[in-house]
């Protein structure tokens, strides 16, 4: 599921070093301080909230902020870690405030549903309301809405994200040494365009220790983001523990460079505790040489490591038993199944396979679609949607089963087709939304439209949304979040706000300083985002300056 | 005190870009696993400890591991919190051990000393033992040495390198699942072989949040730095609060890049729990242009920003406001007071800072002089021992407090003339010791030696240790801590080890494969250390592979 990537890196570094050089000719004196004005008058809600009126009070904010827990969901656990996590984010600075009563002392949280399930679709909507406070000594204010603040919703990941709305607009004063929020009172209606949020992380071609994946998973909570897309295996190395097959993770790089099933499971939960889903894949059957390092028989020859040997039954056993024990790791209703770049000149070139081809007289397509439609129907007999990578779509599209979410990735125009042939659609274009093309700036992330092209109402439904992808070739530890942010943050306002809203034509004025401003508040909260106008992702700031500018 | 780090920007990137054009055109195909070879004798801590003896036993360790704290120390939070850090960085993994007891359930840590003081010098020293184990289902073992694990220590700060040593040690077995300890019984004895062990961060040029400077100072423990040099202010930015003078930090990029003294305080106050002390730097009187936004009378014009202007009272008085705050706030004995890269060209041209020089018959020269010794008296007079950048010891060195250290920067030989003329030394040769200087390799951190050119004995005892150096100008939050590591722990291991065993003539065998290991642990605790072995700092992986051979 990559593209050439090596041409693609050299030619964005020779490109880099050109921009470097001649940046660096210039000088950039005292002019630093006049580069940098920021419009107050912008929302630094990111993503913007479906609908939101705004004031002009100032309040200030209890550092003893309370938490008044009510509605059914009071019972769950997750909402009131929430807080906690929005406590510590909100409240670093030490309050010294000399105003005497804060406006905020309490915030109320209405979570109707008890219901714990995470699901696809699930209810994000939430109401946060913040009132423009009591004044200066007065108590009017305090009953202009509900008092203080208050969040209501249906489930407590609609909580969670009004939570993380009203985090991002506390912030601290440093001359009153207070927790502010500005342009209050506040009334926002908010809920996602798509159901589907997402962020694919490789951890074959880098292994990504579980604290690196939590850190990915922890941002993807500031920006809204709700399904990680964790690419966990592939040719280059098998981290994961499979009880059934235990031989598999030999095919870790090393035997400290695993996720045991604990450590999956964990990652799970810490998901779900921010709302956020997690959708494995195993693809097949191309991308498998891995598997062959515990289990040999599984590729065709030594000569022909993959594609995966379809001819034998023990194949189809061991995709069998992994799913199998994925199933009580991995609760989304989504199982991505790969499916893509399946190379087939090797299955022609080892005689036993060629052999099995020519008896029930099938070419390697056919031999293809064969592996394709049996791993769907493990994946349906264990209660999973299938997801499969756009070649499968483009190949056998009339075989496919119906339930089949097609990903796209290889260009624009497949969401279109794949929706007016009735099956759901994922957009993860390459040109626009694959996170290690490095020249990808910003504003093609941001500009991407998942609906682009499908005008019927019923087929734009069947887009579940879109998924940026983190593939790991020249992403480790080392640079993996630098590398997301902020341009997953683009994809995220897109997958988020309403199209009208994110479809202005002068990004520059109305989204540039907002995510400018987002990358900072990442910087702030310790996740290491790039400079948002840098030629090239990732890259460091080109000199000295504010973060705010950068 | 940097050099013109954009023409090396712009060169290092070049290179780099040339670098990854003709590593991109290789193929790296299935040849990965071969490549990768552990050597399981080398001794993973790092730096390596003084004297150690070890064995042929692999123990278990129980993840319910209790502390049992002794001696006078025993009263002290600063163990026992460093305890609970040790065991979550140490049992991480789930435990699913299925082999009956512990070897190891109780580590015993006894603590001479009470004082908590941290100063120059503390003593550091320590004694780690770990026994060889019950063995299976016997008790012999438990006896062998002290039962299970302990440490002993003068001091508390002792105590923490004890336990950083012994979490290096703790490895996860992902078979067995189980925390366990290679090559017991261990007896450790260590100590530092400087005790100024430093790291210099830049928060002038990109304001770095708290967050931020924790995650470095984090990271500092797991190497044993114990200086962190806080550059806070340079011409850039003014960042930081000085309630004597509230409009300085007016010159801070924005209303949200500063520290407020809580904050700074609450640095100091991370910094000591891990035994690291904060060396607050003002550096007068160049580098100062930020001081002139909120308070314009201390710079000479509004064409001259800086240096200071010395020929008011007033810039003396702010300073001595400055540093009556900043006492309050850094207890540290050494503060540094800057000193270099006075460019006077615009002291001569301004008319009345002239006119001031020809009345006493001085010249730029005398008046660089006389800034940096008034400095001195006022940090003298606030107790503290002033520090300086070489070009005060190179310019006048007669005239300085005899009680000066002189940091060297500007390349080498300048500590041994430094204590021949009776001084005591920090080196931080840019040559070798530059952070921001991307081409510098690991060997070369490595191999930098603070007693080069230093034979006599006494002459030795006043070389400090030395300090890397990690300027701004390109590093902010999004890559300072892949541009400080592994690199910085290179020269920690210089700082810490004896020099006879960090003085092999064969580093890719001994070293090398040690530095990738711990470069392996940083990424497991969270820190992005960059790959070893790429070709210029920070940068990504060139393809995919282990962790541990990159």
């Amino acid at each position: 599921m990559e593209s050439p990537w090596k041409v693609y890196t050299s030619l964005y570094l020779l490109l880099i070093a050109i921009g470097f050089v001649s940046i660096a000719g210039k000088k950039t004196p005292s002019s630093r301080r006049a580069a940098f004005h920021f419009d107050e008058s912008l929302i630094n809600i990111w993503p913007l909230p479906k609908q939101f009126t705004a004031g002009n009070r100032t309040v200030t904010v209890d550092p003893d902020l309370a938490l008044d827990l009510q509605g059914s969901g009071r019972v769950s656990t997750i909402v009131a870690e929430a807080f906690d996590r929005f406590r510590n984010v909100v409240f670093k600075q030490q309050s010294g405030y000399a105003g005497g009563e804060f406006d905020i002392s309490k915030i109320t949280i209405v979570v109707a549903s008890d219901d714990e399930t995470l699901q696809l679709g699930v209810d994000e909507t939430y109401a946060l309301y913040v009132s423009e406070g009591r004044g200066r000594g007065g108590e009017e204010g305090k009953l202009s809405i509900v008092g203080g603040a208050s969040i209501e919703a249906n489930t407590i990941y609609g909580a969670l994200r009004g939570l993380e709305s009203l985090s991002q607009l506390c912030i601290y004063n440093y001359k009153l040494k207070v927790v502010e929020v500005n342009k209050a009172p506040w009334i926002i209606h908010d809920e996602p365009r798509f159901s589907f949020r997402g962020l694919l992380l490789d951890t074959s071609r880098h292994f990504l220790p579980v604290n690196a994946i939590k850190q990915v998973i922890e941002s993807m909570s500031y920006a809204k983001l709700n399904v990680l897309h964790w690419h966990i295996i592939d040719e280059e190395s098998f981290p994961l523990e499979v009880p059934s097959y235990p031989n598999l993770w030999v095919g870790s790089y090393t035997k400290w460079e695993r996720y045991t099933v604990d450590d999956a499971s964990e990652i799970v939960d810490f998901a779900k505790r921010r709302g956020i889903h997690i959708m494995a894949e195993v693809d097949v059957p191309g991308h498998t040489t891995s598997w062959g390092v515990g289990y040999p028989d599984l590729s065709p020859s030594s000569n022909c490591t993959e594609p995966l040997d379809f001819t034998k039954e023990d194949t189809f056993d061991v995709i069998s038993g992994i799913l199998t024990d994925m199933r009580k790791i991995f609760p989304f209703g989504l199982f991505h199944l790969g499916g893509d770049e399946v190379h087939d000149d090797c299955w022609i070139s080892t005689p036993h396979v060629n052999q099995w081809l020519q008896q029930r007289n099938m070419t390697t397509k056919d031999a293809y679609q064969y592996f394709v439609l049996r791993a769907q129907q493990i994946a349906l007999a264990h209660n999973w949607v299938p997801v499969n990578w756009e070649e499968t779509f483009n190949t056998f599209k009339e075989n496919l089963s119906s339930q089949t979410v097609v990903h796209n990735w290889l260009g624009p125009g497949v969401c279109p087709n794949a929706v007016a042939n009735g099956f759901r659609c994922i957009l993860s274009n390459q040109g626009v939304w694959y996170l290690d093309h490095l020249d990808i700036p910003w504003e093609d992330f941001y500009t991407a439209e998942p609906l682009e092209g499908i005008h019927d109402s019923s087929q734009q439904k069947l887009v579940l949304g879109g998924e940026v992808c983190m593939w790991g070739e020249t992403a480790d530890t080392s640079d993996v979040l630098q590398t997301i942010w902020p341009r997953a943050a683009a994809a995220a306002e897109r997958l988020w706000s309403p199209r009208d809203t994110t479809s202005s034509r002068n990004l520059n004025a109305t989204v540039l300083p907002r995510l400018q401003y987002f990358r900072c508040l990442l910087n702030h909260r310790g996740v290491p985002a790039a400079p948002v106008t840098n030629q090239f992702a990732r890259q460091p700031p080109i000199g000295a300056g504010s973060c705010f500018a950068q």
